[in-house]
């Protein structure tokens, strides 16, 4: 039977998506995502048995065969391409070296592929998003973390263990002492992910107590950085400032990886970038600021047009066909 | 005629060294190093008249034959594969953009291929040295500047426009405020090329005006690298201090490195690894303190054996055989 089908997975620290993709990156079926909550399962053999449950139930119910599944394409935190394992990851439940690949492909009888979420994003964006036809970019996910996919020649990095891009665990070049789910301090995630911002926003909302704002409505412990975009929204000053020093923080670091592979484009993806303009100029002010002479006005910071969700799914359902 | 040699050509800050090179990568003829002193030449023209005409000489003192020579490979700072330019290299006396790649090709009718003189010795060490059979490593030479070449599945990285891998101007995470010849401020290369070192002792030197030292009896102005060498090979603690603090701020950066491109190795070259484990033991410590779990005990600090003005001219011969 024609193979006419990929399975796409991303498993997220918070929810697992997948979908059903044919050749042209069409999105046929698509599982829910609130259907498999990843912090739900405090083993992967749970975990595996009901996400091989969940995508046997997609294939039945999108009417096709399991036969006509070419691959299954896994992106997740800390995956490993060549090993096929998920090692060490800070943000799934699972700690130490679990065998991914094996597991799926155990269960359902499809050959399976996987890599780092970041990755994946950046695969589907070459695919099918804003880095069509780039040979050589890095994609960067503000999401919960801050991951990224480094491509060269048209290639995926992986490096000599499969583990290359962990570009959100570089050094920020700041010093507040931030942990990190790594075990590091002051990783670049610390700051410029999501959960940066709302740490920065805390800080910001103690520095300043004088300064009203919207944001002083939610205990601290539960300010998210949807608040600070809100704040934001109605023009208030602090959170715009959040907006600036995040990417004040990002652009410089932006400028060391520009320096390492020079690109021609910075590719953005995940909910910060939504905040357009607050963000990306101060990120590109601070990369040109800080470019060598030979770069300035080189590389484009792109902000990709996909479906959050999709694109983890697309990019690592592209890698099915290679499985 | 049977092309049976090239011709390596490093053209470096202070002298331009060159040689004939057979395909076993035998040195079977080599230009004196003090013959043409780079910076004695105000333009690139004059520059390129007295390399061709001693390259010519070589040739026929070497009683081999113009028809015999397959190519020219040439490594020089800022210079760019793709375009045969050498583009506002901060250490040569020329601004603005030279077409060495046509000057020196036009005047001695062989095809001429050039590269960045540290990517020019990654390729000697991949060929001929310690990183023989190595398909991920990142080249780190410290000599008058910090120059940097990126091997990724076997490949030179050279990023979309010819420049990638230009890590001596990535953030040193120091502030002292050091000026870089690149116009940016604290680049790595302003704390950890020799140049930097001597930096480092002249304030090292200022912060303990009670410590006495044989580095004293220099004139600040005149304190080289090789005299904070001395004086560590003499036990001076001083001295040593410096070496601990420059081999922190190589492994703090290293380890943001190897997050990026996750290579076997980082390969060591120029006259500071000479002070051997002084340097080598904080590089490896603090790389090691700041890589993320998946990346620990895992990547190798090699020093170059290879002579240090043959690592440059063989790597740059390599190049000719594609000219």
């Amino acid at each position: 039977m024609e193979k006419k089908y990929v399975i796409g997975v991303d498993i997220g620290g918070t929810g697992t998506s997948f979908a059903i993709v044919d050749r042209e990156g069409n999105l046929i079926c698509k599982g829910n995502k609130d259907v498999i909550k990843t912090q739900a399962y405090p083993t992967p053999e749970e975990f595996t048995e009901v996400l091989c449950r969940e995508l046997k139930n997609l294939i039945f119910g999108c009417s096709s065969k399991i036969e006509e599944i070419r691959g299954i394409g896994v992106g997740a935190p800390n995956a490993n391409y060549y090993t096929g394992t998920i090692e060490y990851s800070a943000n799934l439940p699972w700690r130490s070296v679990v065998e991914i690949r094996k597991m799926i492909s155990d269960k359902i009888g499809i050959p399976v592929a996987i890599t780092n979420d970041a990755n994946a994003a950046a695969i589907g964006e070459m695919t099918y998003g804003v880095a069509k036809g780039l040979k050589h970019f890095i994609m960067i996910t503000l999401g919960t973390g801050v991951g990224s996919g480094i491509v060269i020649d048209g290639k995926m990095v992986y490096g000599h263990d499969g583990f290359a891009g962990e570009l959100g665990h570089t050094r920020s070049g700041r010093h507040e002492g931030r942990a990190c789910g790594c075990g590091k301090v002051d990783c670049l995630e610390t700051y410029t992910s999501a959960k940066g911002v709302a740490r920065s926003a805390v800080k910001m909302l103690e520095i300043y107590p004088d300064v009203p704002s919207i944001m002083r409505n939610i205990p601290p412990d539960q300010l998210e950085s949807k608040h600070v975009s809100e704040a934001a929204e109605k023009g208030e000053k602090l959170a715009v400032q959040i907006y600036e020093e995040t990417g004040k923080i990002l652009g410089e670091s932006f400028a060391d990886f520009v320096t390492f592979s020079s690109p021609e484009a910075i590719v953005l993806f995940g909910g910060l970038t939504k905040a357009k303009g607050l963000l990306l100029n101060p990120i590109k002010e601070h990369m040109e600021k800080n470019l060598l002479h030979i770069f300035k006005n080189k590389v484009k910071i792109l902000v990709s047009h996909l479906d959050e969700t999709d694109a983890a799914v697309l990019g690592a359902s592209a890698l099915g066909w290679e499985a």
